[in-house]
């Protein structure tokens, strides 16, 4: 069975005592929450929060510059007036430059890319720079802003930053 | 309290029942979800999954054009092998379009935009779009990718596409 099957038949206990059909399009806690697509991480029963709270952007890393179009359209459409920025340590982005991949995909494809992954070497600096990219967005509304960087090992968030 | 200060405080209980503090970074299932960041959504519950199992990349509609950076990293450096996309019913994206978004940008700051909003106007079609942009990029692994649309209303997932 593929996963997608398996998640088929997951759903079908979801569904059968589903009770959230009326909920509001627009977050109930007027945030977003921007985390890295870490496998590790599952950001509601971490954080505590429920369907219909918050806007969920996740990436590789967590990191800003994919995240800005929704940032946006989170804001401008759907009235989110908080962020929250989440790096973890053990990150897969700590693992390899720029440089190491594109490689690998030239020698995989015999093709270059002008991607940027994003990869980064110091964890706290991570989450700094990803929160001013997003404060100086031009488009970006001066909301609060707050960085946390999540402990793979205690389940742990800790505060890098807050304004 | 804002909500950063209630995720602490939530976080707190969650760290006091966690047993989850070794689980390896490449995910145990060897899959990459992509989901719209709608609040709606839980993945891990609707879908079944838990922490150390997949990649959870979201954003605004759930759009492949934000998400081949962390697909292309998901696959090359920690092993996924299978894709599932998943658009949903009352998506903000089927609410405006590209140049209404930059208008507003437009009178909100003085400034225009080259960024692109990724909406669209037929749900069935954005999922077909999503899967195809991320099987037709070369650096894509040739892997199964299957497409659902999920209903807000009833928690359940309907297969639009499947390879």
């Amino acid at each position: 069975m593929s996963l997608a099957e398996q998640f088929e038949s997951n759903n079908k206990s979801y569904v059968s005592t589903f009770t959230k059909g009326d909920l509001a399009l627009p977050p109930a806690k007027k945030a977003l929450i921007l985390v890295c697509m870490d496998a590790r991480i599952d950001p509601a029963k971490s954080l505590g929060f429920e369907e219909g709270d918050v806007h969920v952007v996740r990436n590789a890393g967590g990191r800003a510059k994919d995240a800005l179009r929704s940032i946006i359209i989170s804001q401008k459409l759907l009235g989110t007036r908080e962020i929250i920025v989440i790096h973890h340590t053990d990150c897969g982005m700590l693992t390899f430059k720029d440089e190491d991949l594109k490689s690998i995909l030239l020698k995989d494809t015999g093709q270059q890319t002008d991607l940027q992954f994003l990869p980064f070497s110091d964890l706290h600096q991570s989450v700094k720079d990803d929160v001013e990219i997003i404060k100086s967005n031009p488009f970006v509304l001066d909301i609060p802003i707050t960085g946390y960087i999540y402990d793979v090992k205690t389940g742990e968030i800790n505060k890098v930053s807050s304004d």
